[in-house]
C-alpha cells in the first residue's frame, strides 16, 4: 500500500524526469543538424530549407549562440501562439480537431476535480472507518484510501453525496461533450464549405459497377450516369489495378536514385571508373561499371514499365469495377453520394469520394457479399484476438526458456550457460514475447481494417482505432483492475451473473487508485514528455545521414517525421477518459495527475503538429463520432461500476437513483447521433448550393472538366513525364499533379516558426472561438 | 404427463371445434341478411349493393337455396384461386405479402418436418433412458418424451444428429428467409414502380420548419426548396392543425344523420309532428318538435365551422410547422427524400410522404428534440409494462375479491352472499383485471406508439407490434416455459450467470412441449377458425342494425369488416415462428401441429383478406424487414436455447459447434439487411428516372400540378361541399378528393367473388411467381 509519501516522490521522480526530456529536447532542437528532424513539418511544406551552406563549418552543425538557450522552455508559449484558424490552415483540421481531444479532458476534468476535491474529499476524509479496521482487524489501509469513498462505512447517509456527485460529473460531462459535438460539427461544415475547391467535393466514388457484356466498365458509367443524372453529370475516372506497375515505378525510382549516387561520385573523384559486384549488397559477384550498369538497368525498366502501363491501360481486366465519377456541380455530388442508385443495392453503390490522398487503391474492387464476409471473419478474428492472445504468447514463452533454447540449438550452450548471460537472458525472455506482440499489435489492427475492405485510409484508421480501444480496455483497464488473463475474466465474467459483475469490478477499483496514479505519471507524463525528443526519429535521420544518404533527395527521404497517428494515439487519451470519469467518484485523489496529463499532452502535441508531424490526409474530423461514444462509453461504464461498488457498501436506496444515470446517458447518446452525427456522414444540399452559386458568380467560366479530370489518377500515373504516347492513349492521365491551392506561398522560408504566429493571420471563415 | 393419446383426443376435440365454426360459418354466410358482415370488403369497394328489394320478402333475408348448402366448404378452393397479381389489385400489396408470412411458415416447416421425423424420431425413439429412469427412479415420463431429446442419455454420441440437424435447419431457414427476401423486395419495387401515379411518389414530407420572423411557413417552404431543388421544386401544401375543426365535422354529421332520420320518419308517420326530449338519451328534459331542433342545431354548428375553418386559414398559429412539398419528377423527390437539406439536422427534415390516408396528422409537428425524449420515456415505460405489468394488476385482483366488494359497496351484499353469485364471482374476478389488461393491451401499445411521434399509420402499428412481440416472448413464451411473473424472472436473469440461463431454459423446453401443443390447437387452431365466423362484428352489426340503424349511409357505417391488424396479428404469428424453430431438433413431435395452423391460417386470412377486411393504408409491404428480423431473432434464440440444454446433457463436443451457428446467423443477418432492406427505405434513383421518362413520353401535356395540388389536404378539408367561399381563400383545398384509379370498375354488381376468380385478371406488370 503506498502511502501519500510514496506517491510524492515517485510524482518528484518523474516531473524531474519530464524536466529532463524537456531541457534535452531544447538543447537538441536549437541545433542545426537536428533541424530537419524536430521542424520536419516546415521543410514538408517546402517553408524551410537546409541550413545554408555559407557561414562556419561549425556553425552548420551546432547552434553556438548561448543566448538563445537561456529561454529553453520557450517552446511551450510559442506552441499556444499560433491561433486555430491559422493552425488549421498549417495542419489541416484532423490535426486540430485532434488536440481538441486534450483540450475536452481538461474542460471535463477541470470543474470535476475542482468539484470532488470539494465536495468529496472531505465527506471522504472525515471519516474512521479505515482506522477502525486497522485497529479492530489489522487492515492496512494507506493516506489514499483515506481520501476514497473506502473510508466510508456501510449503510452511511454520507452516500448520497456520492450518488449527487455522480450525476452532476454525468450532466457536466454530457454537457461539455454536447458543445464540444457541436463546435466540431461546424467546424467540419465551415471546413467543408470554406474557400478552396477540392475535387472530392465534386466526386463520388462508384463501386460494384456490374459487369456489363457489351460495353466496357467506363462505357457503362458513363451511360449509366448521363441516363440517372442527365443534368449534372461531368466526367469520370475509372480504376486501374496498378499494383505491379506501382512496383515497377517504384523499383525504377530507386535505380535511378542509385545512378544519381555514382554520376555523384564519379564526379567527384575526377572521372575515375567507378566498379560495383552485383551480388549481395554488393558484397561479392561480377564487377561492373556501376554507371553503366545502372544505366542499362533503368533502360530496361523503363521498357517494363511502358509494357506494363501499356496493359493496364489497354486490357479490360485491369479496368477494376469501380470509378470516381464527377459532376458539374457540389448539389449533384452531394445528391449522388447520398441516395440509393439502382433497385438492387449492392451494385453501383455510391459514396463521398475520399480526398485523392486519402484513397486507399487496393480495396476498391472488391465485391459486396465478399465484404460481408471479410466483415464478420475480422469480428470473430477480433474477438479471439482480445479474449485469447495471451495463450499463444503464453506458449511461446514456455518455449523460450534457457532449456528451449539449448534443446533447438545445442552449439548455443557454451554461450547461454554462461552466468552473466543466463541472468540477462532469463530477465529478458520471459517478457519479450508479449513486448513484440503489443508493438505489433496496431499495425496488426491495420492490416485487419485492410483485409475488411475500407477504401480510404481515414476509415482504416478509425476501425484500427476502435479495436485498439477495445483492445486496451480489456487488457490493460480491467486486467489491471482484476488481475487475471482476458479469457479467465471472459470465462468468470460468463458465469458470474449480470449484476454481479460491476459488483466484482467495482469492488476492486479503489483499491487500484496508487498502480493507475503511478500508470498515469509513468505511461502519460514521461510518455508524452518523451514524444517530444523524437528519440527513434532522430537517432534514425542521424543513422541514414551518416550511411545511407546518397543525395538530397535522399535526405529529404530520410526524415520520418510521423503522423499523429490516429489509431493508436486516440484510443491511448480515452483509456485516461475512462479512468478519469471512473475514479471521479471514487478517488477524487487521481483527477489532478490526469489534468497535469491531458494539459502537458496538450502542449505538446500542439508542438509536434506545429512544427513535427506530417499531415497524410484530411478527412475533416470524421472520427469525431468515434471519440464522442467511446467518452459516452466511458461516462457510462463508470456509473455501472459506481452502482456496483456502492451496491457491495449496502447503499441501499442508491441503486434505483443510480440506475437513471446510464438509461439518461444514453438517452443522451441518441440525441446527440441524431442532432450531430449527419453532419460526419452526409453533405447538406442547402450549403453545397450556398457554394455552388457563389462559385458561378464569381468564376463563370470556370473549365471544371479540366480542373477534375486527372484529380483521381492512381499515384502511379502521376508525376511521370517520360511516357507521353502511352498517356495520349490513356487519355484521362494527364500529366500534372493536382495542386490544392494554399494560402502560405508568400511566406516561403520563413526562418522559424515562431516568428508566423506572431503575425497577423489572413481573416478566414472561421471565427477564433466556434460555438 | 399427457400421453400420445391425450394429444390425440385433444387434438381431436379441437379439429372437430374448429370443423362445426366452419360449417356454422358456411351457413351464416349464405344469408343475405349477413351478406355485409361476411362481404364487407365487396361493398366497401361498391362492387356489391344490398340485397335486391325485390323478391320473397322472406328470401330477402333466408338462403332458401338449399342447392347452395351442400358444397358448405367451398370457400376454401375460392378463396386460393385468385391469383396473387389480382389480390394486388384487390386489397393491397401489404396483404398479399402479409398472407405470405403464414405461406413463408410453411415453406421453411414443411421440410423441416419431414427431416425431423425421418431423422430425429427414429433417433430419439430408439434409446431407453427414460424408460430407465421409470424402473430405477420411478420418474414417470410420456410417449411424447420419447420421442423428444430427453430419451438420450448423457455423454451420448447420438447429440451430433441433433447438432448436424441443427445446421440443416438453421441453413433451410436462413435460404428461405432469403428468398422471400428478395421476392418481397422485388415486388414492392414492381409495385411502387407499377402503372398507376400517385401523390406520395412525388412527394416528401418535411417536417421541423424553422420559425422565421418575415415570413410565414408556407412562403418559407416554398423559398426553401425553389433555392435549394430550382429546377424540381413544383407545389407544397402546408399542415393545418385542424383537429378542432374535425370534431366540429364530426359533430354536424352525426346531427345532419339525426335529421335524415327524422325526416324519414316524419315522411312514414304521414306528417306527424315528431317531439323529442333534450336530455339525457332523450329520456328527459325540455320537449321540442325534432326536425326544426334538428334544422337549427346544424344551422350553428355550420356557422361554428365556417367560423373556426376561417380560423384554421387565416390564423397563422394554427399552421404547423410542416409541410407536403411535391416535386416535378419522381426523381426529384427520390432525392429531396433521400438527402439531408441542411447543416441542422434537426431542421428541414424530409422523409417520404406517407400515402394520403395513411398520414397521422397530428404528429406532424413535433420537435426534434421532443421527439428524442418521448422516444426514451416510451423505451422506459414499455420495458416496467413488460416486466412489471402483473404487480399493479394483481394489486387489482386482490381487492377484487368478495370481501372487498362488500367493504366498498356494502348495498351489494345481499346479491353477492347469495350461493350461486358467489362461485360465479370467485370464478370470474380473479381474471378479469388480467384478461381486460391483455384485451386493452394492443391499445396501449397504439397509444404509445402515437405519443412516440410516428407519422403515417403503419409506422405506429409497426412499432406497435415489435412491442407486442417483445411483450409475447417475454410473458407468453418465457413465462410458460419457466413459469414465474416477469420480473420475478428478470430478477433471475440478474443473479444467474450468462452461461447458466440458456441453460435453464433449455432443460425447460422439452418439458413444457405438450403445454405448447395444446397451446397451438387452442390459440391456433380454434382461434383461427373463429376468426372467419366475425362473431363480434356479426353481432354488432345485427345490433346496430335493430336499434340504431336510421338510414342507409347508417347501415354502411355498421359494418365493421376490420383490417389486417398487423399491430396484434404479426407478433401472434411470431409466436409460432419461435415455437416452431425452438422446438424442431428438441421435440419434433411439435411440428405438424405448427404446419396445420399455418395451412389452415394461410386459406382462412386469405378468404378474409378477400371477401371482408378493409384496407386502411397502403405501405407497400413496409414491414418485411421487422418480419425477417423476428424470424431471425426465433432462430438465435433456438440456437442458444439448444446450446443450454445440450450443455446440460454432457454433449461435451457440442458447444463448440453450436457456438458458430448464432455468429453465422447474425452475419446472414447483416448480410440481408445490407442487400434487402434499402428497398423499403430508400427509392432508387433509377427507377425514378425510368417512371418519369416513360410518362412524359406518354403524357407530355400532364397537369402534374393539378393532380398534386389537393393530395395533401388534412381530411376535414376533404368533401366538403357547402363553403366554397372559404374553399376560395384557401386557394389550396378544393373539394373533389383524390381518386386512385381502379381496374375493377368493369366489375360492379358481380354478384360473388367466386366468380371473379375465375376470370381472367387482366395483365399486369406481375408475373405470377417474383423471383
Amino acid at each position: 500500500m503506498a502511502t501519500l509519501q510514496d506517491i510524492g516522490v515517485s510524482a518528484g521522480i518523474n516531473i524531474l524526469s519530464a524536466f529532463v526530456f524537456f531541457i534535452i529536447f531544447a538543447i537538441l532542437r536549437l541545433q542545426p543538424f537536428n533541424d530537419r528532424v524536430y521542424f520536419s513539418k516546415w521543410y514538408l511544406k517546402g517553408l524551410r530549407s537546409s541550413p545554408s551552406r555559407g557561414g562556419a563549418f561549425a556553425q552548420r552543425f551546432v547552434n553556438l549562440d548561448f543566448r538563445s538557450y537561456v529561454k529553453f522552455l520557450n517552446w511551450m508559449p510559442e506552441a499556444l501562439k499560433m491561433p486555430e484558424p491559422e493552425l488549421i490552415d498549417h495542419a489541416g483540421l484532423d490535426s486540430v480537431v485532434y488536440l481538441r481531444i486534450y483540450w475536452l479532458g481538461l474542460k471535463i476534468f477541470a470543474p470535476i476535480a475542482v468539484l470532488a476535491w470539494a465536495v468529496l474529499v472531505p465527506v471522504n476524509w472525515t471519516n474512521n472507518t479505515l482506522e477502525m479496521a486497522k485497529q479492530l482487524r489489522n487492515v492496512t489501509s494507506s493516506d489514499i484510501d483515506k481520501l476514497s469513498v473506502s473510508n466510508i462505512p456501510e449503510y452511511s447517509m454520507r452516500f448520497w453525496t456520492h450518488i449527487v456527485m455522480a450525476y452532476a460529473f454525468t450532466i457536466w460531462t454530457c454537457y461539455v461533450l454536447m458543445k464540444e459535438y457541436e463546435t466540431i460539427a461546424n467546424m467540419r461544415l465551415q471546413f467543408v464549405a470554406s474557400e478552396a475547391r477540392r475535387p472530392d467535393q465534386f466526386t463520388v466514388l462508384v463501386r460494384n459497377v456490374p459487369p456489363d457484356a457489351d460495353e466496357s466498365v467506363s462505357e457503362l458509367v458513363e451511360h449509366f450516369f448521363l441516363v440517372n443524372h442527365p443534368d449534372h453529370y461531368l466526367t469520370h475516372q475509372v480504376v486501374c489495378n496498378a499494383n505491379k506497375l506501382a512496383d515497377l515505378v517504384k523499383k525504377k525510382k530507386k535505380l535511378q536514385n542509385w545512378l544519381d549516387y555514382y554520376q555523384l561520385k564519379y564526379a567527384r573523384k575526377n572521372s575515375q571508373r567507378i566498379m560495383v559486384k552485383l551480388g549481395f549488397l554488393g558484397l561479392w559477384g561480377q564487377k561492373v561499371d556501376a554507371i553503366e550498369h545502372y544505366i542499362a538497368e533503368i533502360d530496361k525498366i523503363s521498357k517494363e514499365i511502358s509494357k506494363e502501363r501499356e496493359e493496364v491501360v489497354n486490357d479490360p481486366k485491369s479496368i477494376m469495377p469501380a470509378a470516381f465519377v464527377s459532376f458539374k456541380t457540389r448539389w449533384a455530388a452531394a445528391v449522388c453520394a447520398q441516395t440509393q442508385q439502382t433497385r438492387n443495392p449492392t451494385q453501383w453503390l455510391t459514396e463521398w469520394a475520399p480526398e485523392p490522398r486519402d484513397v486507399f487503391w487496393s480495396n476498391l474492387a472488391i465485391p459486396y457479399v465478399s465484404l460481408t464476409v471479410r466483415r464478420l471473419i475480422m469480428h470473430v478474428a477480433f474477438f479471439f484476438l482480445t479474449f485469447f492472445f495471451i495463450i499463444p504468447i503464453a506458449f511461446v514463452q514456455s518455449l523460450a526458456t534457457i532449456e528451449g533454447i539449448v534443446k533447438v540449438a545445442p552449439f548455443l550452450k557454451v554461450i547461454v550457460e554462461d552466468k552473466f548471460m543466463k541472468s540477462v537472458i532469463q530477465g529478458f525472455l520471459p517478457g519479450i514475447a508479449l513486448k513484440l506482440f503489443l508493438a505489433f499489435l496496431p499495425s496488426i489492427l491495420m492490416i485487419m481494417s485492410k483485409f475488411e475492405g475500407f477504401t480510404s485510409i481515414s476509415s482504416l484508421e478509425r476501425r484500427a482505432a476502435f479495436r485498439y480501444y477495445i483492445f486496451n480496455l480489456v487488457n490493460v483497464f480491467l486486467a489491471s483492475v482484476i488481475t487475471g488473463a482476458a479469457f479467465e475474466q471472459l470465462n468468470s465474467f460468463l458465469n458470474q451473473s449480470p449484476n454481479q459483475i460491476p459488483k466484482t469490478i467495482g469492488v476492486a477499483i479503489p483499491m487500484k487508485a496508487t498502480f493507475f496514479i503511478t500508470y498515469i505519471m509513468v505511461d502519460g507524463w514521461a510518455g508524452v514528455a518523451g514524444e517530444i525528443l523524437m528519440l527513434k526519429p532522430l537517432i534514425m535521420f542521424h543513422l541514414k545521414n551518416a550511411f545511407l544518404v546518397k543525395t538530397e533527395k535522399d535526405r529529404e527521404e530520410a526524415m520520418d517525421p510521423g503522423s499523429i497517428g490516429f489509431n493508436t494515439g486516440e484510443p491511448r487519451i480515452q483509456l485516461y477518459f475512462l479512468l478519469g470519469l471512473v475514479y471521479a467518484p471514487v478517488t477524487p485523489m487521481l483527477l489532478p495527475f490526469i489534468l497535469v496529463f491531458f494539459a502537458l499532452a496538450y502542449i505538446v502535441y500542439r508542438h509536434q503538429i506545429i512544427n513535427v508531424y506530417n499531415q497524410e490526409y484530411e478527412s475533416a474530423a470524421a472520427f469525431w463520432p468515434d471519440v464522442h461514444g467511446r467518452v459516452i462509453a466511458a461516462l457510462i461504464i463508470s456509473q455501472l461500476l459506481l452502482m456496483g461498488l456502492l451496491g457491495t457498501k449496502h447503499a441501499a436506496l442508491a441503486a434505483p437513483f443510480l440506475i437513471a444515470l446510464p438509461v439518461l446517458t444514453i438517452g443522451f447518446h441518441h440525441f446527440c447521433k441524431g442532432r450531430y452525427e449527419p453532419a460526419f456522414i452526409r453533405y447538406p444540399l442547402q450549403e453545397a448550393m450556398m457554394k455552388d452559386t457563389l462559385e458561378s458568380a464569381r468564376e463563370p467560366n470556370l473549365n471544371l472538366k479540366g480542373y477534375l479530370q486527372n484529380a483521381y489518377i492512381h499515384p502511379v500515373f502521376k508525376g511521370d513525364e517520360d511516357d507521353d504516347d502511352i498517356d495520349d492513349k490513356l487519355g484521362k492521365f494527364e500529366d500534372e499533379a493536382i495542386i490544392v491551392p494554399t494560402k502560405r506561398q508568400s511566406r516561403r522560408n520563413t526562418p522559424a516558426p515562431s516568428r508566423i504566429s506572431g503575425e497577423d493571420s489572413p481573416s478566414l471563415p472561421f471565427s477564433g472561438k466556434l460555438v
